[in-house]
């Protein structure tokens, strides 16, 4: 059912054990790959702002969150150092969004990743870019493969 | 107590009734005037990520709502178009943080606002900026002030 | 020769006329269709940074020039508002590069363009996302054309 | 006349020699210390674009180099991984533009600037934010004083 390889599925499972924020979000692996990592979630009525629409902050948590799990696909923890959103459209509460995060950059010490939000339909709502900093250490310890 | 005028209060007032998610959040308003908004915060555990520390989306959100109370706050609907945020430092379960919202640049119709999120000392954890669309109507209906 | 339709070509004409800055750094259009642009460069000396490597402001401002010509090509006024370009390789003097700015998100009163500044090879070397404020005045007057 | 330190001199000398874009943007040092430098610019016909203002571009790239110059103030080599810049307000032809870096974080191995453009009373026209990553490497070789 969910595209994953061995490593980056690991680093997922290891990670959303203690992830209690993406947790309460209600998120779905639908992809975990090497460097390429796609979640789903339904706007929750907690997570409305004062306009009625989802708030563009659990946007950006929801993107940051396949932000993370992409960029430390590859074995080693990365640190996000900065991340920045465009709102195109807005969703609304018991709409289903995912989340897909690619590389756009990457370099031993650093990488760059885009994170498209979008309907069902694929029609992309929210505009993610990030940055991390990847660190020697890895996520999972002892750990053979790495990047 | 709470540090205010008449319209940003108003405003704040109501978009909080259905802002489910600030609600949600926790967040304490001690700053509401013209354009600066300043709020409080606790982090909780729902708030983590897989790392122990406080998703940085959540940082994002609570500067997000700083943001939205401090462009709302003119008594003109500002709908925010893009946000951006640098991490400097990481906040841990159960710290208190404190988002302050500051206009950097306001035209008739649009607007960018920096908003520090920092711990009791005032140490900057979290720099986001952020820029708003300015629409024609009030936040709040019928108003007769505006900007 | 150059993909161009007749409005987006018109106003790149009229702004060129006074783009003293694009003229300096001999930019030549390959694609001036609505909503997006091409544009080519060669790296001259006087845009090399202290390292040796094309100055990054140089590859921002190629960019940027993309970007004008792409959110300008509807007929209307479209100002810049923010842009950001993330650094993935660097040119070097003599280098060929391309530009190619195409729309992101597009709304009655904002857009969103995303530019990719590459080699002749198409490899990504510097990855730009910019706003503009887009006035109801159009850049031709008169002009019948509007978006 | 210009506030200095002997490090981040030695660093501006070595990489000014070879930076014939700031050359070529008629850039003078103002400040140049450990993490701060302030630069001084004269807005010329080349640098303007189809609407007769400063170029979005140049303005950036003013800030990029003082930036460039502050993040190698420490010493070692710091290479520009991305920036963004906030348009307030436009400069003319013969206008005197002045660009403020200032460090906003610095870890080991990356670090964050904002830099302020104004005119020659303090007003700020374009706001700047850029990330670095620290290499181990000096700028200039060999070198002893070291962050």
């Amino acid at each position: 059912m969910i595209e994953q390889d061995t490593l980056a599925k690991a680093v997922f499972d290891k990670m959303m054990e203690k992830d209690y924020c993406s947790q309460w979000m209600g998120i779905e692996p639908i992809i975990l790959k090497e460097g390429h990592c796609k979640l789903k979630m339904k706007v929750k009525k907690d997570m409305l702002n004062g306009y009625g629409i989802l708030h563009g902050g659990i946007a950006y948590t929801l993107a940051d969150s396949a932000f993370a799990f992409a960029s430390n696909s590859y074995g080693r923890i990365a640190v996000s150092i900065n991340g920045s959103m465009i709102y195109s459209k807005s969703a609304v509460e018991d709409e289903i969004l995912y989340a897909e995060a690619k590389a756009l950059n990457l370099t031993h010490k650093t990488a760059d990743f885009d994170v498209n939000v979008m309907n069902e339909a694929g029609e992309v709502y929210y505009h993610f870019r990030g940055t991390v900093y990847r660190k020697s250490k890895s996520v999972i310890d002892p750990i053979t493969t790495m990047t």
